[in-house]
């Protein structure tokens, strides 16, 4: 999927909401437990009500790994459900040695034909650019976390008076280009979001953290969209598990289209 | 696996080696393509071959989930089969926010039953936190790569005058102790590790980067054992791809024996 088709959907859509798909089968509506594969068929409801309302979906991969072989069978069935017009990210901060990351790019852009990788920087260039080989994929840096130990290392200031996260947006938005490298910063630090976007004004942001973890959308919106809005917006648990009765996919929607509806006046805000 | 048990067995097998078995299906010998399940069988034989030279075995998760779901049965099926004395690394390279991390623990300890995971200190202690909980168990911690990239983040010099890689060495060692904690350190970066023992003296170190990558057994022992041996170096593909005939399991044997003689010297050297 190019940069085109991801604004031209915001755009069709008004929105630039990515639902994240990180089911724990402890937290899914008891009902669905008897079924064959309860994790998938919670999925396929979550994306039938709210597919229209959605530009991306993010599964996190440790939610389906720790389930095992089954976990990675609800994944793929997931995966193939989801329409094809719909940015799927895989949310899995792989990174490894050259000869390495190219297996992880085969595993998530060819295997499970995902249209995004998060990645983690810290091993540098080479264990990065062979995920950037692939036509039509997205690499999806990790530069300031939504944790609160992101505060740890993420923002310790180096000996030229950058901090560290500015530095791996600076090195590494030379990788790539804005049109197949993302970066993620947390919505809990909508703060630093100007600062971020003087480095990279044009790349698209992955903003995890709204919901939950507290992160403002509307923070976000001001200090980080662009003229083409150049964020996605990820909120997981408040919205997948909005309910946990029988209507639980409507009360998932209900949460989208509030964050929706928000979003479009954002957008207009913007003149998009 | 508690950290006793891990220094007996190189005691007893007079070895610190570690072999990864990062299987690439298109580099096995191709007499085994036929068989249901080639992978299984070329680590099968790998393992009957070098077990009694070894005290641990590392398949990098790449290779694996490049293959999709029977890349995960091969990989299931082969931690079913390693003996129960030598320690089992899953090298994943993951870490994510704290409850992300608790379903990569699930996955990695109790899913699969690795004794240990490699895991990305970046996004700090509260997405490390989580692996640390379960008994037994070990983060291996990555505080400087072997490969090229890197020297692009991980030696960037702080403003306290510290490299990145020693405040990372700094504070993480005291998330945990150095009964559940070791750090990656490459084997071309001999040149570092008395500067990292000095951080660190009682740590086990998991050492990349002999073998294809070029770094010297010989420098790393001598500037990272401690009395306690304290290292486990790796060789991946200079081992496993040692032979490519119906007699590659023992050209394997022949590579990994010709290592564990030289480990037996430097032990002796040491007098352990």
């Amino acid at each position: 999927m190019n940069r085109k088709d991801i604004i031209n959907q915001i755009k069709k859509k008004r929105s630039f909401l990515c639902i994240g798909l990180d089911v724990d089968v402890n937290k899914i509506p008891s009902h669905l437990l008897d079924l064959e594969d309860p994790v998938f068929e919670f999925n396929r409801q979550i994306i039938d009500s709210t597919k229209d309302l959605c530009v991306a979906y993010k599964p996190n991969l440790a939610f389906y790994e720790a389930m095992g072989i089954h976990g990675m069978n609800s994944l793929k069935r997931t995966l193939e459900y989801i329409p094809k017009d719909i940015f799927k990210i895989a949310d899995a901060k792989r990174g490894d040695i050259g000869n390495t990351s190219n297996m992880y790019a085969d595993a998530f852009f060819k295997q499970m034909n995902f249209d995004g990788l998060t990645v983690s920087p810290y091993m540098g260039s080479d264990s990065v650019l062979p995920f950037l080989d692939s036509k039509g994929k997205w690499v999806i840096l990790l530069a300031l976390t939504s944790n609160q130990g992101s505060l740890e290392f993420q923002t310790m200031k180096l000996d030229n008076g950058q901090y560290l996260y500015e530095k791996i947006l600076t090195t590494s938005s030379q990788w790539g280009t804005d049109h197949n490298t993302m970066f993620v910063v947390g919505a809990t630090r909508a703060e630093k979001l100007l600062e971020i976007r003087k480095i990279i004004p044009n790349h698209f942001l992955l903003v995890p953290g709204v919901g939950a973890q507290g992160g403002s959308l509307k923070d976000v919106a001001n200090n980080a969209m662009n003229a083409d809005c150049g964020i996605l917006v990820n909120s997981s648990r408040g919205i997948i598990y909005a309910g946990n009765g029988q209507d639980f996919a409507q009360e998932s929607r209900k949460k989208a289209q509030s964050i929706q509806i928000e979003m479009d006046k954002l957008l207009l805000d913007k003149s998009i």
